[in-house]
């Protein structure tokens, strides 16, 4: 690895008369283990290169490498491989066993197989030995930044499911690798390229809501039965991570859509926040009472859960609220919220249906889908009919890896940068750090170190690219 | 004034033998006016006597003035003629023609004119003189505290519209006086009584929804216009409230209703609340906008005002949590959220139509129905369909009003108790200082001096009443 990276960073630093602006002042080791103390809060206060917005150059042919193939890991290697100009090089999981049986989504559709990677570093191995253009990462959460600053220091880009990280030191991780590095990295947040989620977002951007005040966002969702499922994540990981642990684990579903709206880190930034918790009620009765039917269950009995409820409330340096809300638990139905208000208008997606008001009354059915006709933007008008047959999550998925390709095949800047991912990311923790102190305001911080106020909002169009084919399509 | 609350306290010590356990160490003078410093945090803390389950000596008839006739204060005229064993004894407002103006309710239905009392000081003079048991009060938010002090040291039982109180010394007054004078005062949090409000009420304590573990409410109704309106809230008075203040104005209908579900001072209690209000974006601006056509409107420009979203979340002593919202200006469709979140169900009243889960899917309307047939408590059973026609907000004000006679009538425990009108209203000024503290958490004082714990749920049943007839009906 040391190797590697080295010889990567020769690369960058001889190869490219863009760096001149913002070579690296020092180039730290970073074996993507955590070495850096809780109270750490950014590597320093000078950007050295602002990724928001950042180019890089065209790739005609994606070379990628799928890290992580048990529960998100399968869906990408089908979608991905129905995008011309991708060529999935890559299977790896801990797990040979799971590499094998995804070369079945390209064997399907005749590609050529790919190579397979197993085993705890194998990862690694991948990445020094296959020369990808975009590593995407699916694995459990607590591998994402390793993998990321590992594959951008390796001079590969990065897609890395949510959340993006899980501490503020390896949200800096990220923003400084990817500075340094001109590598991007992007964190998958799907919900973004939902079909109700980008109608809001282009009428927002259409100036159709006024200025937006409020807005929230969720994940409601009873994850119990399967976050105790002995069948369903690898060695009981996601279940463990409710102990011991007090705060919004998984914020940026609802966070990312909203933050869009709001162009966070494009025009104003996140400030401070508060969070809430309720008690556990539910997780440690489920512990003991599977517990008494079933030895396993004994080391999850009397431990010490994450509160079923947690409510986070931010505000920005402009004035603006968000409410967010985590509840993977209690029995009722999936929601993500999503609810715009703004000083002309107003959205709401759960509970569903979705729903939008230009004043007190909601639109009729029929003006909703006028506004469907009339404002999805250019992504959903290109590709979100066949990314509904596709499927992911009722299309959202597909576009997301559509766009994502589109973007590096054509070398535009992609939807979701570093400093989205750390500032979505970064609510696990910070959340955490409230709860524990009475839900006393965090402070939030500035991963773009001052360049929020000029960063332009993400590009709604496809100019310059929109060329990307899909497989067995004109 | 004096010399009536002398004889009042006079009758007390000497009228009744179940005063030997409740006496006041102290008696205070209290005109109702602000004389208690900021940093005050109640009377002391030995609970001089419990007025949750208080039932006060039975009242056949119950004589009432009612003050306050421009907003709320004819409907309410106009419901109370509707039941049987009252008797409207005076209206008072400070404008003399609101008074003789709302004669007019009694006069259609062949009831006696009232007394009619005007200026200032009229509610004193009105209760001074009319030997009433109920003062029923619709003025402006900062008269109710002094009216409902000044009703019970003369003797009264008060029923006073919402906030009860704006700050947290007033809140105590209320308790302490109540305590000291043994009468009642309840604050008419109609929305308590709303259909759907008492269906989930009753749900939740035949166990329905397991343990509670989260609640929501709000009151979102953009007010902007009628705020604004020269000929809306007298003296322009409701905007002003807007000035200065940032926090939640106007906590009670939100809270009210899941704070019964919560059983809080019943069982459980506020232990602290973070509050975050936005900026405001629309009162300002609108401001300014009737400045420049309208000379009147110049006194409002370039104010101060209160943020447009406030989003405020409390924790209870066992771990529950519960999120307020208070937005009156965004132009969005009018919402009180009423959610409820437990181990084994789930509901929501807003956005429209209400809804319940017992996982996650929503039950189909016919099962909604049938349980509307099976869990509306008794008082739905009985006076739901006439309150519909009497009307008031769709009819719940009337089945408040009718419950509230019904128990004086009866001796009966109010549903709504000093303690209730105190800890529901003292979100107003808490709310506030955390805003004003960078929304740091706040303590909520216990109000029932510990006898919370063992204080017994709202009485859903009529049991003891339910014989208070309506006027016109069999």
């Amino acid at each position: 690895m040391k190797a590697n990276r080295r010889k990567f960073l020769q690369q960058l630093a001889v190869g490219s008369g863009a760096l001149t602006l913002g070579l690296p002042d020092f180039v730290k080791a970073n074996d993507g283990e955590e070495t850096i103390s809780d109270s750490f809060n950014g590597y320093g206060s000078a950007p050295r290169f602002n990724m928001s917005g950042y180019a890089a150059p065209k790739i005609d042919k994606v070379k990628i490498g799928i890290i992580g193939l048990g529960m998100r890991g399968p869906g990408a290697v089908n979608r991905l491989s129905n995008i011309e100009g991708v060529e999935i090089k890559a299977l790896c999981d801990k797990l040979p066993e799971r590499a094998t049986a995804a070369q079945r989504y390209l064997v399907n559709k005749g590609l050529p197989k790919a190579a397979e990677y197993s085993g705890e570093n194998g990862w690694k191995t991948m990445i020094d030995k296959e020369g990808l253009d975009l590593v995407y990462t699916c694995t459990p959460w607590d591998l994402h930044t390793p993998i990321a600053v590992y594959a951008m220091e390796s001079g590969c880009h990065v897609a890395t499911e949510v959340p993006a990280a899980l501490t503020i030191e390896n949200c800096w991780k990220l923003v400084d690798t990817s500075e340094r590095t001109r590598k991007h990295c992007m964190m998958l947040e799907n919900c973004c390229y939902d079909f109700f989620e980008m109608l809001t977002l282009n009428m927002v951007r259409n100036g159709m809501f006024g200025e937006l005040i409020h807005a929230e966002g969720a994940y409601n969702h009873d994850l119990l039965s399967l976050n105790f499922n002995k069948k369903g994540y690898q060695d009981m990981w996601r279940l463990k991570k409710n102990i011991n642990f007090n705060g919004n684990l998984y914020p940026t579903h609802g966070l990312g859509p909203i933050a869009q709206c709001m162009n966070i880190n494009r025009g104003d930034r996140m400030d401070y926040l508060v969070s809430v918790s309720s008690n556990d009620f539910l997780m440690g009765a489920e512990a003991e009472k599977r517990a008494q039917k079933d030895e396993f269950y004994k080391q999850f009995a009397g431990k010490n859960y994450r509160g079923n409820m947690n409510v986070t409330t931010i505000k920005t340096v402009k004035g603006k609220t968000m409410m967010l809300q985590h509840d993977v638990t209690t029995p009722r139905p999936y929601s993500r919220i999503h609810l715009l208000s703004g000083t002309k208008a107003f959205a709401s997606k759960y509970p569903e249906p979705e729903r939008i008001a230009f004043g007190e009354r909601w639109v009729k059915e029929a003006e909703l889908k006028k506004l469907y006709d009339t404002y999805s933007p250019p992504i959903i008008k290109h590709v979100g009919e066949i990314a509904k047959k596709v499927g992911g999550h009722g299309g959202m998925d597909f576009i997301m890896d559509w766009r994502l390709i589109d973007c590096l095949r054509n070398g535009l800047p992609l939807d979701q940068d570093v400093y989205d991912a750390a500032a979505w990311s970064c609510i696990v923790p910070l959340s955490g750090k409230s709860v524990a102190k009475k839900s006393t305001s965090i402070d939030i911080p500035d991963f773009t170190r001052g360049a929020w106020a000029s960063n332009k909002p993400v590009n709604l169009t496809l100019d310059g690219g929109g060329n990307t084919l899909i497989r067995g399509q004109k």
